[in-house]
């Protein structure tokens, strides 16, 4: 049953054949992502004026189109040593239980204690902010994953991290809540009486719930009031593309050193930092024409900013204190229906991702949720691993795409990202068990009033 | 700040280097353990008895001390490829951060989805029951992570699999009942009204929250009942640690890649299993007299079997259906207090791990919980992985004896198991962070009532 070449279950890189550069698909794109606007000027923010967000290093990067690659600094490859390299895995169990010609395999980013892809940006943001001699950074959470992750990477270099959490998150997941607090975070409640947005929206709506644009106006308050602190994000922002390049440099290292082609890289997008950093180094050998690949983001039809969104500047906070992104975006008032892949309910789509995107570089498609969490069981049941309803969503793509291939005999290579385990998760696979589960997908209806939340502002 | 060598943070075994047989350490002991007893006839159980219960190579394997090696079968193999190896890690940020001479590795059993070593003897005897033809099997779980494995193992086997979970852990931990659900299992909150014993218990203690005793009668009683079904355990037999072998030869092989030489190790100690199944083949070197080896079991200061308790014969299970065995007890009726490291509450001690005591091979110690739990809240923010209490005993002994190093200025090397992850133990952590978390010491009273229920059977 072994294929011509053996292939283990699982690549690993050896450490010198770890990455020691991230790469920075936008020196590559000859169409660049549109500027981040100035929320009060409307033209192209400054590094001065992202300098007063987000720390001096990162600011840079924010702003960085132009080189390549970027070494990763030793203090950072340290600790990515410590979860790093992320296995490749060869799904044998998967393609013998779809009985598909396909070759499947998937990059597995879950094994490390925050359970997710996220701790690759984080541990890069912190290690930046403490070099900069900051006291802590600020930050928001909704599923809980970046949260996790950013807690872990202040622990390690002693930075204080202070998480807002949406509020309905922090009492339905508390078990993320204490997971953070071990790793020594400062974890409030979102909305709080903490800050001034966060007193008003409490004023406003008693008893609310939260969401991650309230909680995230509540971090870039918190941060700007504070001597020494900066806010930090876990997704969208470029910067946090570059970094977790990191996995597709692991992933075309792994697959150089097994002499593997593949056909296909499906990853799952929410803002798109997961799906920008495990494409980028492919995208980039298919801007420069040295190979080809079908590119596949994967989105909750729930939420679907690539396939129903429109691509024109938005706020990127439902605050509108952030500076603004063109992105394929649902529009900042838009409410995504409570599906159960938290990660996945942004309402815009990371610039670098939206511009590939618009330039046919890569293809999207959305997917239902309980057709999400059958895949996940039967990819569980095989493969052992308990997927994250986010990750889920690129495992019901590359299922798909393999019954294809039995259809058409076709021995096509798929990789696509596992971001995440779902240990957090599992009141919706409860839900999903006992039946309770339905799919939502927005009426025109519904975007329209996404849509007509959209700032005036005309794309550059 | 790197040693002479240079050991990488992970020290992973190719394909090729993976054991291919477990170490059946009972061969090479001078001591044999005890026969098994049948509890009706009080004689040295028989292959055709034992046959009843346990599947018949799993019988066979329970009843081998002859055979040093025993081959682990090619399915076996394949499944172990899935997650092992797993890593032996060089705990450099855990060294750093205590300033000791010590050097301190781990080797991480967490890595896979059920989150602990279980699934290594949990997929052997899957494999075992679907061989013979069974349909089934039925077990006990207290903390969950046993029947999280099996559940896991039966699914890859297409074997049906029922497990009678402690109702108070039902009730409590519905996220472990979930992942089990996940991988298609049948989860009974025990007692329920599916066995005899179970209503019996019913009858007599309405409301009562269960214990791992009741759950273990149920599940032999429901196994005994149905045809083609049979029971399974996680830990304290000898089949068991002859599976969780695996984890020790990895580690030796690991340690010998790189010519490193261990002068300690040490594993957390309920039932047996884990700390068996890493200590065997240093325990085999000893006792052949080819290496010598301080060997540590850490158990917890509420449950001291090793360090408080008898060597005599028990009972297995509360319910006295089980055969007995000749084990260091606290006796089958002793209560333990509710600490939190569900996995270390058994009354009694593998009679391997027993004998090795006794032998004075092996070394005890008792830590409290509250103690532990600062070290694993130490361990995780240094080291990243967020442990099992059950693992964090072996931390904790590990940072002691560390801190020892440092008093003293020498280079031990020590070795430590880290069994599992505590993902499903937020609550007990919850509890120290908010410092209402106590330490249990069972009084002389407490053990005496304990050492009042065991069966008058002289040790043979």
């Amino acid at each position: 049953m072994m294929p011509e070449k053996i292939i283990p279950y699982k690549i690993y890189l050896e450490e010198e054949e770890m990455p020691r550069q991230w790469y920075n698909v936008r020196a590559d794109m000859k169409n660049k992502p549109a500027p981040l606007l100035h929320p009060g000027t409307l033209q192209p923010i400054t590094f001065e004026e992202l300098r007063e967000v987000f720390c001096d290093e990162l600011a840079r990067q924010e702003l960085n189109d132009t080189d390549a690659y970027i070494d990763i600094p030793q203090e950072i490859l340290d600790f990515y040593k410590m979860y790093r390299p992320s296995p490749l895995v060869r799904a044998y169990c998967l393609e013998k239980k779809l009985d598909t010609p396909a070759k499947i395999y998937y990059k597995f980013e879950g094994n490390n204690t925050s359970g997710s892809h996220k701790l690759n940006s984080a541990i890069a943001q912190a290690y930046y902010a403490k070099q900069q001699g900051l006291k802590g950074v600020t930050t928001e959470t909704g599923a809980g994953q970046w949260g996790t992750a950013l807690s872990m990477a202040c622990s390690y270099f002693d930075l204080d991290c202070h998480v807002y959490m949406v509020k309905v998150s922090y009492e339905q997941k508390p078990f993320r809540r204490e997971v953070m607090r071990t790793y020594g975070a400062q974890v409030t409640p979102s909305p709080s009486d903490t800050t001034k947005v966060g007193r008003k929206i409490l004023e406003e709506f008693p008893g609310t719930g939260g969401s991650l644009g309230c909680a995230i106006s509540e971090a870039v308050e918190a941060a700007g009031e504070r001597e020494g602190y900066r806010y930090v994000l876990g997704s969208v922002l470029s910067q946090v593309l570059l970094h977790q390049s990191i996995i597709g440099e692991e992933t075309k290292a792994a697959l150089r050193k097994y002499d593997i082609k593949p056909d296909m890289i499906i990853g799952c997008a929410g803002g798109g930092s997961n799906l920008g950093g495990l494409i980028s180094p492919f995208v980039g050998e298919k801007i420069r024409g040295e190979a080809d690949y079908r590119i596949l983001a994967v989105e909750p039809a729930s939420c679907p900013s690539l396939t129903r969104g429109k691509y024109v500047y938005d706020f990127c906070d439902t605050g509108k204190v952030c500076p603004l992104a063109k992105m394929y975006t649902l529009g900042s008032g838009f409410m995504p229906a409570p599906n159960h892949a938290g990660g996945l309910r942004y309402h815009g789509m990371s610039s670098v991702v939206s511009q590939l995107y618009d330039d046919g570089l890569i293809e999207a498609v959305s997917v239902e949720q309980t057709a999400v969490f059958k895949a996940a069981e039967e990819f569980a049941r095989v493969e052992g691993i308990l997927p994250a309803p986010e990750s889920a969503h690129a495992i019901k793509a590359a299922v798909d795409e393999a019954v294809k291939c039995k259809e058409t005999g076709e021995e096509k290579t798929i990789v696509f990202g596992l971001t995440g385990t779902g240990y957090f998760d599992m009141v919706a696979y409860g839900k999903f068990h006992d039946g309770q589960m339905v799919d939502y997908i927005p009426s025109e209806e519904d975007l329209a009033k996404g849509f007509a939340g959209l700032p005036p502002v005309p794309g550059i």
